[in-house]
């Protein structure tokens, strides 16, 4: 009696997380590496990373909004928790209970966090560079009190094009940033994410904020040994069968075989978050070495792969979707996209059997 | 003090989830309509889904795995649950539990079920017709004993290529699965999708599976006005900024300003399921009757858009994303996939403040 597996599996390895953590923070030159966990840790799941980073020594955690920061600091009781999307008067309640900190984005932010009235919180604010997303104008920068400007704690910016190493949108942003230390004299400062590593040390400032790095993501194609993999996914045969000439595959019959080829049906699809951009030959998956490609339309439950060439595959084995060799990265050119909306996306789905090794 | 939202909000509206399945049912010349709750119901929530069709006096319902089938339980303690993927060893006890009729792909999967000894559960089986996907192939029918065969109680196939009326494959698969009624004398059918209220009566046999046209999805181009949105997506303007001529917006600088624009930046990105393949000029939002255009890359947390055109938009008001009249099926037609893909992305993440309307 064989098919042991049928559901999908999402294995989610938070010691490759700390390892990560680890690897940048000897590259930091002693900068402060704080923790990007935004977006559920970008699918990861917040909770598990921020318990995995706290026992490696961060203390410094940037949320998207005030529902993540709360998560963070349950736990990370002792932590600097910075909110980027800044604040509002639906997540006001959750800023004061759980003593966050919300990045200011414009004179509206401030003023909404003065009339909020909470003097334990530090005042933060993004400054726009270039990005042109949010943060204060330099017309807004002007317009603050010398009071203002010497409450100051914490000056953010945000780089638009760091993973094209020579593009010159990175030091027009550099040296606009730099410029502000003048206007800010109490603040630290923090202008790269992961990408900083590879831009240099004059990015560092005195927060790197690490994120896609310490999922294992890498936009820069250096094949950096150092980060593994937050995440893996496996998927289950469901079905061998043969394929007769001239039958076709899934909807819409967009692949046709012109020769008898044997088949597998997996039980994985686009309702997983596989995307379904990576129909039509696009997309593959991995068994024992073998690259297994995905024929015609990736369906809401199913890929049907062709495995003539993989004799030994039977029902109920698992078959890599993600692994070490076929990243998030690889499936992110594949289908057309990058590696932070293909973990992003896997990550959210209750169908997979969830396995976090800690 | 403005900014009253900076959440993005998910609304699931039942109400519509009702009255698309009743108009079905008005449709389906008195075939059952069973309802397709599989993948957490498309995104929509499977108890929430499944609670209100059975006020609607639905009594069959399609999962895809064990888990699904467990939950739809709880809400229809009376229902006939089928689950779409089969069986594995890993779902045996979810499917004798909670009383799970698994849709048998292969002799294996017989196999299986009859070592479990699962006496009251009725034999179903999926017949492949000509998606090669999961089901019995012909040479796999031929070995079934006559005691099968009259054990099944329920045959079901799936149609290829349903949403194109004229593909010559839907009356192949139409007639190879009405030949199965000789074969199999004490067994229900079940061929059509949502799809089948389009392609006519010949295609309902005993029950039509109702999913797309449940959540308002339409693969037709036919504006079928009895169909309403399960699904509405919104998101906040968390900040208004001026773009100067000659500057450029979001990652990677694919949009720069060749006048002055006044922009949105809006709390809503691929880390809440809009598809990234949005970028650069492909998406948009709306605002009391206008749209608005999404400049550069779509990023994890936010898009930013050309509002120059809407005068009355402020900081802290809500725009829509999935509406009434810019639908799943317009945003996965703008993606370059389909509404199925969309809703199910939005539907599974966390971030939203989800809003279920009953």
């Amino acid at each position: 009696m064989m098919k042991t597996y049928t559901l999908p599996r999402l294995i989610i390895n938070l010691k490759n997380v700390r390892s990560n953590y680890r690897e940048l923070c000897k590259r930091s030159n002693g900068t402060t590496v704080g923790a990007v966990v935004k977006d559920d840790s970008y699918g990861c799941g917040c909770a598990d990373v921020v318990e995995a980073l706290v026992q490696e020594g961060c203390t410094t955690f940037f949320v998207d909004y005030a529902p993540c920061g709360v998560i963070v600091r349950q736990k990370a009781p002792q932590a600097d928790i910075y909110c980027l999307q800044s604040l509002g008067l639906d997540t006001l309640d959750e800023i004061k209970q759980a003593h966050l900190i919300p990045v200011l984005g414009s004179l509206e932010d401030l003023q909404i966090f003065k009339q909020a009235n909470l003097p334990d919180i530090p005042l933060a604010i993004n400054i726009e560079t270039g990005l042109n997303r949010l943060g204060f104008r330099p017309s807004d920068i002007q317009t603050l009190s010398s009071e203002d400007r010497a409450a100051v704690k914490l000056c953010l910016s945000h780089l638009a094009c760091s993973s094209y190493t020579y593009h010159p949108l990175n030091g027009q942003q550099l040296q606009r940033f730099a410029e502000m230390k003048d206007i800010f004299p109490n603040a630290k400062f923090t202008l790269g994410a992961s990408d900083a590593f590879q831009l240099g040390p004059r990015y560092y400032f005195d927060i790197i904020r690490a994120g896609a790095n310490l999922y294992g993501i890498d936009t820069f194609e250096t094949n950096r040994d150092y980060l593994k993999q937050a995440m893996h996914v496996q998927a289950a045969v469901l079905q061998i069968a043969d394929l007769p000439t001239g039958e076709s595959v899934s909807y819409g019959a967009t692949y046709k075989a012109t020769s008898p080829r044997k088949i597998a049906i997996i039980g994985i699809g686009y309702g997983d978050g596989l995307p379904r951009s990576l129909s039509n030959g696009k997309g593959k998956v991995f068994y024992e070495g073998h690259e297994i490609p995905i024929l015609g339309r990736i369906c809401m439950d199913n890929i049907i792969c062709d495995i003539t060439d993989v004799p030994n595959l039977q029902t109920g084995v698992l078959v890599d979707v993600l692994n070490d060799t076929y990243t998030a990265d690889d499936m992110g050119i594949d289908a057309g996209t990058i590696g932070y909306e293909i973990i992003s996306t896997f990550g959210k789905n209750k169908r997979f059997k969830r396995i976090v090794i800690r």
